[in-house]
């Protein structure tokens, strides 16, 4: 815990330096850091505070989440697909959003939960069969995402990928939404993601094959998007089906990862269980 | 248009018995049918009011609409497509929903729009991991659904289904939700479809690969079902694809259809339009 004091001199008020750089206002805590602070439990207390000081995901129940499969060639090649000619679209069920540091949590029966990094766009406004000249009008902002999929459910039990993309957690989205002019070149932006302090993916959406605007029109031509819809525009390579063994995550495990721009996020794994608060508040309707 | 009076002498309302059957309660109209109404032109004012008292989805914006592909063996075969020995499972946006006798409209580019008569399921409470023994007690009820896809966004561009089962419009679903009490065996109801009063789909729910109390289970074990999540349950043979040639709908044509408990539905086809109202109406936020 790194404790700051920010602000106008003599107008300070008391933040928390995060681990990711970012300045934390800790005004609601209650408490400047004066003598009373540290004379009573202050240090002990603010800890406390922080940890229940929990991020949601940056958008409230958006009417869908939107994933581009296979849009970087090197994630495709690792898991033997063929490179898309047109970007791959599939759904992930909103149930699945959670805070950017909450808890992933392996489905029941689930034995190949797997990482993802992507880069999400957050839709600005309503958006149907828009051209790609105009289409980052259409744009509110971006977010970090880590598009979980159970690898068995999504490939070895019949028809579709949505079936291994929506489980309970496995859609933390965050730390922020960044809006649109905070970012100056989507389109080159290092991304990373670590397993146990390991780093498994190292890539850039310069990387990319099919670009922001270019997502936003082509998803546009098939349904409506809605203000505050999200559209996960693919993950780079190094997920854990494309190592050699594949590799999947377990209970203890600890997922970090980050875009440049957009923060970063940090998941510890923990194993299925009925009555998960997470998963509860997150998808009570 | 046919006047009826119902409810205890003396005490009448005035209503419409609709093609269906079912008796419209159209108090809310302002007059009995007594000397003035038909005396200041109320035949043709009762008319103009019943085509503006629309009528929309039974179910407000569901967090998702899960749908089962191939879940009646002849919809299978006339596919090309092998039986399933496990559900499959996509989405459908949420955008796509629409009342029951809405028009359905040709996306932008679309050229083969075909029809889908579905027995769809309303969750009626929060459903993770349920047992198929407990799956009826987590169902609000059933809904008559047209499960419109466009055949070539939905499997000649690449990826996975849910890009020909989005479009604005292609979920009217409707007249009612009847409540489970309503449906004594879900498992046998006649199901038919009719296009430009030619039967095309005639067919019941007791053919059905996969049954109600299995899909709630089966699509539980892999996200959270909310209340008012809509699964719709597939389709049996006689759709436009499996026709030889095929045979996809155009502007002017009458899609009927109805579900024996679930009552009947009617969509005329239309054109593409920037500004179609009911698309706009339903999908804005």
């Amino acid at each position: 815990m790194k404790l700051i004091r920010h602000g106008a001199p003599g107008r300070e008020k008391p933040g928390v330096l995060l681990a990711d750089g970012t300045r934390l206002d800790v005004s609601a805590f209650g408490s400047d850091y004066d003598e009373a602070f540290f004379a009573n439990g202050g240090m002990e207390n603010l800890s406390t505070w922080l940890r229940n000081n929990r991020l949601g995901p940056p958008v409230f129940r958006p009417s869908k989440i939107v994933c581009i499969g296979l849009n970087f060639r090197d994630h495709a090649q690792e898991t033997g697909a063929k490179i898309p000619t047109e970007p791959v679209i599939f759904f992930k069920s909103t149930t699945a959003l959670m805070g950017p540091n909450d808890d992933l949590m392996i489905p029941k029966n689930g034995t190949k939960v797997d990482w993802e990094v992507e880069f999400a766009i957050i839709i600005g406004k309503r958006a149907l069969n828009v051209p790609k000249e105009n289409a980052l009008e259409y744009v509110a902002g971006y977010a970090l995402h880590n598009d979980y999929s159970e690898r068995a459910f999504q490939t070895e039990r019949g028809g579709q990928w949505v079936k291994g993309k929506s489980a309970d957690t496995f859609a933390p989205l965050g730390p922020f939404l960044a809006s649109k002019d905070e970012i100056k070149d989507p389109g080159n932006l290092k991304m990373w993601l670590k397993v146990n302090g390991e780093t498994r993916q190292n890539s850039s959406t310069a990387n990319m094959i099919f670009g922001v605007a270019t997502l936003v029109s082509y998803v546009s031509e098939f349904m409506t998007l809605l203000p505050g819809d999200v559209i996960s525009t693919g993950t780079p390579a190094g997920v854990g089906l494309g190592m050699k063994p594949p590799q999947y995550l377990k209970a203890g495990d600890l997922v970090e990862l980050g875009i440049e721009g957009l923060g970063e996020s940090q998941q510890r794994v923990i194993n299925f269980s009925e009555d998960h608060h997470t998963s509860k508040a997150v998808s009570s309707s």
